[in-house]
């Protein structure tokens, strides 16, 4: 026997940050070479250069991508101009299953979705260190109208207080910590007793 | 508000290494800079030289630790030829409070009476990697008598299964790596949500 993955959800109101978080901690993973992982959704639009099967996306037809809704194969999807975009059940579990951790990024609805297929599922919320700061990203941006920015922050204020139903909080100030809090939360649940029961019968050599 | 420490109750059979490997995790927070320290016991025994009042042991007169257990002050307490040596559960609270994470090396029956007094105290068990292990280092320390190892290695037989009822559970093969994951336990238990509760209200300016 071995130690399965865990699955991190990484979740977190809009322009806390989430993805720049991530990213950074998937870096600092494979330079210190722990075995943990980015999901990697499923896409049915061309592959563009600078891209790699397996790397950037799955690349799948049409056809074969809505086979996939129909079989139930897709923790989640949705549908950019044409194309179809979603997280395949099975590529998760096959790395859990073989030891990689996978990381999983997605907004505060999805992740309950997800804890449904894989209760064993870490759930880390990504937290601004304050509205303020949360208000300057999202005007950093510039990605907003003013209307859109005062929705964003409503629906911001809704999402934090649910931080609660989530394992950890994770509060992204400074990248480079919250990366490293991330990956050192991954690294400590791998010990978690629910994922290490097999090791007693193996110490009592049963 | 800020954080507070977390408690961790290190447990596990004798000779599995508990007390190597705790050592070791505070001697790599010291270099890190990471707020854990070692829970001190009371005692009313005397200071001998290279002992520090609050570091080695608080050192108080056999009436004032009589007092403490008659005042219920002790999570536990032991006598050894005509001492007193005990945890007392103030000096805990007061470092947690402050923000300092306390480890707590205690034997397996201890570890259920301290959660009770602290249910929000994090339990990890450390294992020995094999039943041979054990038995090899227990043979190593060349206390015991012959009867004696086949009681200890009994003794572990009974107390390996309870593992289960910790949070995380480590494996003691190479001390360096037991030490690590430990600290990086008790650090990524910082930030767990029922510690973090605080920060919801501040980050909504409530």
């Amino acid at each position: 026997m071995h130690d399965k993955g865990v699955l991190a959800i990484v979740s977190g109101p809009s322009a806390a940050g989430k993805g720049t978080v991530v990213r950074r901690a998937m870096n600092i993973a494979a330079e210190i070479g722990q075995d943990v992982q980015l999901s990697i959704s499923m896409t049915s639009r061309g592959i563009k250069k600078d891209e790699e099967e397996g790397v950037t996306y799955y690349y799948v037809t049409r056809e074969r991508f809505e086979e996939a809704i129909a079989g139930d194969e897709l923790i989640e999807y949705n549908c950019y101009n044409g194309n179809y975009y979603g997280t395949p059940k099975k590529a998760i579990a096959d790395r859990i299953e073989r030891g990689t951790s996978v990381v999983l990024e997605i907004d505060v609805n999805g992740a309950d979705q997800v804890v449904k297929l894989f209760p064993e599922a870490v759930r880390i919320f990504v937290m601004p260190p304050s509205m303020e700061e949360l208000e300057k990203r999202i005007r950093l941006r510039g990605r907003e109208t003013e209307e859109e920015i005062v929705q964003r922050l409503a629906k911001a204020k809704e999402e934090i207080p649910r931080a609660l139903d989530y394992d950890y909080i994770i509060i992204n100030d400074i990248i480079e910590d919250a990366a490293g809090d991330l990956l050192n939360t991954i690294v400590a649940e791998k010990n978690r007793s629910c994922r290490k029961k097999w090791i007693i019968d193996e110490v009592l050599g049963k």
